[in-house]
């Protein structure tokens, strides 16, 4: 399966569930090609390449796509993961609960300044980040965010690599890049620079595709 | 040029602006390489494609990089962006500076509350949502960060259509897609989806592409 076709098919998964959610038993191609963005010819010729068939005219049951697809992107257990800087960004994302109906939760938060780590308003434990390679050993995280400033992004990034971390989502305007740890490990790295999202609009705008 | 290379274009641009900031007059290939997370081999290709040429083992003068690249990339006054929801995540990009450094600037917030739209604590001003229209009209704005949650995300993407905007980034777990406006026009909208990104990076972890 290819990056874009994982795309669509994450996007398929969590339109599902929300169906499911709304009290659906049965969708069609061009729902969830509504809700994926593509045409309802993708989408079968997606479900074709994984294998999945519905019934003439009678659509897919909801409840076994889900399955279906579930086990396809390797869905089961609850997925953890930490949010490493909680300043503005990071608490919005720690009091963010949009995650959970796709089976991912926020377990932990770091902080090097003692009025976050120590203030017990938090929504989940925050750590100083002393504690980083503790925590994540006793905590068996793998996923990381990152939302430091920008000066301390790479330093961070490295100290998480140490620490066990092998996939890190980084909102630091700085690019991250996977390098093979020394355990051989090559984590994978999302990053996501707002800034250069809108610099990346404006072009389009300017300088229209079509 | 094609989108991945307007990634990479747009990189060098940011991190060109980085480096004078710093006190460099001239960088090379590899310096650019390292800051857009891509080989000196692939920064060499762009340029040529660009028709920018340095000097023989001199590098390139920043400040002349800084003109090419700008020019290329439309860049000049400073653009101007509005955030419409203005809850946690919304909060936190009006109070994040990291976007000045790249000429860019939100100006105005929207929001249904009366508490968050009369408080006059907000870094910027924040508006009712019934004053869209007008708002948008006046500071003559064409992209909108649209961070209002789930359920409202669909009718605020149609009401910022019909106020003018023509680029959004949108940060609601739903899809939004590009859809022509009665004026004829084609909007440039970036779906910046966090869960679904979590997501990746675990599918990722669980089967990795080597």
């Amino acid at each position: 399966m290819n990056n874009d076709m994982l795309i669509r098919v994450t996007r398929y998964y969590r339109a599902l569930n929300r169906l499911r959610t709304i009290g659906l038993e049965k969708v069609f191609a061009h729902n969830l090609a509504d809700a994926a963005g593509v045409s309802a010819a993708v989408v079968r010729k997606d479900f074709s390449q994984l294998e999945i068939h519905g019934q003439k005219r009678g659509g897919y049951e909801i409840t076994d796509l889900i399955e279906r697809i579930g086990s396809i992107l390797g869905k089961g257990d609850e997925q953890h993961v930490i949010v490493v800087g909680c300043g503005r960004i990071g608490k919005a994302l720690m009091h963010y609960s949009g995650f959970e109906s796709d089976g991912i939760r926020i377990v932990a938060g770091f902080d090097n300044d003692p009025l976050v780590y120590s203030d017990p308003s938090q929504p989940i434990p925050v750590y100083p980040m002393s504690r980083l390679e503790e925590v994540i050993g006793a905590l068996k995280v793998d996923v990381a965010i990152i939302t430091v400033p920008e000066s301390a992004a790479t330093d961070t990034y490295s100290d998480l690599l140490a620490a066990g971390i092998t996939g890190v989502m980084n909102f630091s305007p700085v690019t991250l890049k996977p390098v093979r740890t020394r355990d051989g490990i090559m984590p994978v790295v999302h990053n996501i620079n707002i800034g250069l999202e809108l610099e990346q609009i404006f072009y389009e705008l300017k300088f229209p595709k079509e």
